[in-house]
């Protein structure tokens, strides 16, 4: 209810604070007899940990996720998956420009206002870290998906924009450069532009694409849980994300039916695939495609006028390391989430028939 | 499970088919001792009903609602409230074109796949005549919601687009026009435009544009239920919905940080609203409001190809009477699914603290 | 939230009170292609029905079942299956000498505090006219486990005991006599005290011993969602029920461990079978059999003292057609919750593993 | 759903294996603003923990619990609590007469049939081990309900049986014996006879009777979710407990409804209390008073027969260190238990009403 659970069957629930001890999560639901890749799951979070380029926060967390329960001899038991990742640098930081004051376009203020008081320490439980604990259950739900292909990138950022559809694109390129644009000429063009705002102390917002391929027919519900409405809630709870569009998109909007319907070939499939392969919210098995918009991350490292808690105006010099643009890092958290939607409905789609 | 429920505390069941006896719902954990007013409820689906303007499907369907439970004396009893829209014209059509072959970008094929067989009268499950259940439930979490203020409109239609914030507008204005656009030159242009569609026998999309006003702060929960998420979540279960975006939305992508940023007011109020009266995925009070992207409808009344159960193309003629463009028939619903958004995280909030 | 669904994948919604224009429900998770026999359904509903015996409740009520959705030629869809019975004598009654006091151990005073108020003709939503939903809902259930067998029948009314173990009867004789005891003699001793209790105005409490065969091993949740724990749940949500045990039960707080637990078979069925069919929550194949007791009936049909809303003290006279003893038609409520947990649980179980 | 969540608003999940890595959960929706004492977590922990008198089990486990995030200077922050008790005694242990045969009436069969194997060291998931994460949500839960007053003691071992009712006695006296047993010969006796059955390798039931005290009116959910019924499924989830009942129980069976019904008092409290606190399941201010029913302990310290994977008959001694009695150590676990229950109505009662 209060909102730290994702899923219905394959179910995952988070905890911990920016600067807490250790953020991390039970997963319950998942299968017995998976067997488990612990080292394709500490990679997925390698590819979300800080650090790991010149265009993200330099920040130092090592990120290593600690699994406590629910694997016995390599496999899944089908009990519950608990794991922590042990925040390493969480200790005697100088707070006070957050404590009392409200950062603009930041969950302080709102966080104040519905619990009374909060754990300011790195935005506490509204910080983005809150997300390693999503992409070690997503990495386990792709291994559990073994067979659907789950991809992102980076398809925008600011208004260097790739124009090229995801089929023409090389998805083992993604992680062959720092911004995971599948096209290196674009990549670079982003990868330059970051620098360039980063410089400025500032930052930019950004699309993430994502791709899933060879999904079965008949995942999701077809009222409320329609599948691309998860897939939609899924992205929005990500930080920073303003907007959420599949198939044809805000761009469908400028067809008529007669060129927007897919037509069938005699095996099912569709000769287009402007329904992004999901109709009536149930999966048809085409690529299911979407894009997620991100906001420019809120904390500028520049001097900016805000109101502390009393309500007085106060000035105050945004610092520290962070993101001058979030999408890269967001890939992976992109992909975790939608693992997580296409587990539960692919375990859930067992029980539709007799 | 089966995603026919929409809501944690205030929640929504509904059931029903498209030329089945009756559809309906029951609504759980609304609280006792509301006082309704029952002619609104009604209203609401009026506005929503076939029939109403030439720009609409002719068919007719008085849609009247009646309810078995959870009333008394003129007041909810915090006992659930069921209902029924009884379907007047089920009966004795000839659904030979549908019943053996796939209609292109509907739910036909995926039906079969995933439950074996379908009841293929009239789309079944998979009509929008569902959502008006849903359009009875909002409007009974609108007067739950008596301060809150819930207001959609019509903001595009194709490339019709309607230039002015909302805040320039006059929503009461909305109902003057059956395009539901509440600026009256550009209703008009979209009506005209609606009717040209119509003629040819094709379809076009649009967009609604919802906005929340009078918003207690600290409504959502900040992780996987983020305001915004359940929103977005509850848009794209609309029929035809491909796109979600609130606040900035797509154009945030643009924006550099510092641009972004809304700046407090002493007030805790902010001189712009780019995050679109949530942050963090809380409530901030100020006012939300979004987009929703449908695509054209898939019903054409053109002949076009496609195949049936055995995989064989056949051609078949597009016929009955169906809506040209679904969004002015879309706004209740909108406003509805909002309703029920808001309504939820409104009695959730009052646990939210000692 | 509010309490009126039962089960995660097949579930059960109800609505509706005692004098209201129907009850009725929702049933969500019904696989599809189900094919459902409608008498069968009818007919558990006459099992429960007033009016059907000279020791039940004389009310008239005929409690015609009416499906709206969720059927097709004769199957479930997958879809939502709404259904409403129908209240055909709510009207005109006189119900002063509930309205404005409280009866001694009915749930009037509770309803006044926790809602503000109550419709409180014929004791509104508290009155077990709602579990004939639950009956049409389990009916349904068990169709679906056509392969389980799930009895129920009445062991004891007040002193009078049915002595002989589940296993010594014969369970087509539970419908023989309207005790709904399938040991005849017992069956008359006991229908002969109900006669002589109800000719006393007073009313008298029971036992009622459920048996569900032919379980597949494997169901049920180890943690908090043992199979028994739901079991225990969903009987304890009857009207009148005070106390449930299973297995051994309080007995088995006698035996020490060496004469209690039950002995393996080469085939991994037990010797004995005093864990009831279920370890550790989970189903062993093994028959699972239970007790459910029942408190007399509170409304007796003589003068008493109680309160009014003011706190005054009044003397009323118990009137109207009411059960001398409830659990002759408790008998398919049992079953039927039983059926509903089972139903779920069996879904439940198509998760477990890879 | 895979049954490891226990509450909807105040929602306890854990995880955990006897001999994992650790034990532990996380607890969502705990309100704002609550200043925990974590000593009293601790001391509840203690209650519960191995080798605290002769009469228990004399394995080392110091039962620490480590928090992990969801407090802040003291107080919980709204924000998920997730905890862990780290076991330190999980390695090199021979379990080679668990590993491929099954201990009667314990649960390894079943897990391996519907696991496909399992986790065999120290009855892994199945082991009440687990409880140990439920005592410290129960313990905040309890501090979360600081006004009411929840208690639970041993009423009966085997055949002694403390015949006093509980109103007679002083719940101050539960702790200074170690059966926990309120009446000091009575527990003297219970204490005698557990040693004696200890020294026989043997195990013997008892029951716990739980008294929920100072109780606010209006608490429970009038259908499935009855107050009785949640906390009866609540009891029935802790391992080796067979039965429940609250107010009258099995015995209210015996008694006419003349003598059973409570009659109200002008301040709407009742003069007698049969009804155990809760009518139509909901809480009407009075005690809330229960029994619990545990059968003995499986394990025994006794040569059996039993069964290998193979089915083949196989004879083993049982050996370890085990309770010769479970319920001295279950009186924290059905106190948790119970807290866990009434916290989750008490927040859910603030959405019923307007």
């Amino acid at each position: 209810m209060a909102g730290n659970t994702f899923g219905q069957i394959f179910r995952l629930t988070t905890f911990g604070e920016s600067h807490g001890k250790a953020i991390g999560g039970v997963i319950d639901g998942c299968p017995a007899g998976l067997e488990l890749d612990l080292t394709k799951i500490q990679s997925e979070l390698d590819r979300r940990k800080p650090g790991q380029s010149a265009i993200v926060t330099q920040r130092k967390e090592p990120d290593t996720v600690e699994f406590f329960s629910g694997l016995f001899e390599g496999k899944t038991t089908g009990t519950p998956i608990g794991f922590a990742i042990h925040n390493t640098n969480q200790k005697s930081k100088d707070y006070s420009h957050i404590k009392d004051s409200y950062r603009p376009s930041h969950a302080d203020y709102v966080y104040d206002k519905k619990y009374g008081f909060r754990d300011y320490r790195g935005g506490g439980r509204s910080s983005a870290r809150e997300t390693a604990s999503r992409v070690v259950a997503g990495a386990i739900a792709k291994q559990l998906l073994s067979e659907v292909s789950i991809n992102a990138f980076v398809s925008q950022v600011g208004e260097i924009k790739l124009d090229r559809n995801y089929s023409e694109l090389d998805f083992s390129q993604i992680e062959s450069n720092p911004v995971r644009c599948p096209d290196p000429d674009t990549a670079l063009r982003m990868e330059e532009y970051i620098k360039k705002i980063k410089k400025q102390g500032d930052t930019i917002g950004g699309v993430i694409t994502g791709v899933i391929q060879n999904v079965p027919i008949g995942l999701g519900e077809p009222v409320f849980d329609k599948l691309h409405a998860k897939l939609g809630a899924a992205m929005l709870s990500i930080n920073a994300v303003k907007g959420f569009e599949y198939g044809s998109g805000f761009d469908g909007v400028l067809m008529k039916g007669s060129e927007h319907n897919d037509s069938f070939n005699s095996d099912g499939t569709t000769t287009t695939n402007r329904s992004g392969g999901v109709q009536g919210g149930i999966s048809n098995g085409m690529d299911i495609y979407f894009n997620v918009a991100f906001k420019p991350v809120a904390t500028v490292l520049q001097a900016y006028e805000t109101i502390n808690k009393e309500g007085e105006k106060v000035t105050t010099q945004g610092k520290g390391r962070h993101d001058p643009c979030v999408v890269p890092r967001a890939v992976p958290i992109v992909e975790a989430m939608a693992a997580l939607v296409m587990a539960d409905y692919y375990l859930l789609a067992r029980t539709n028939k007799m």
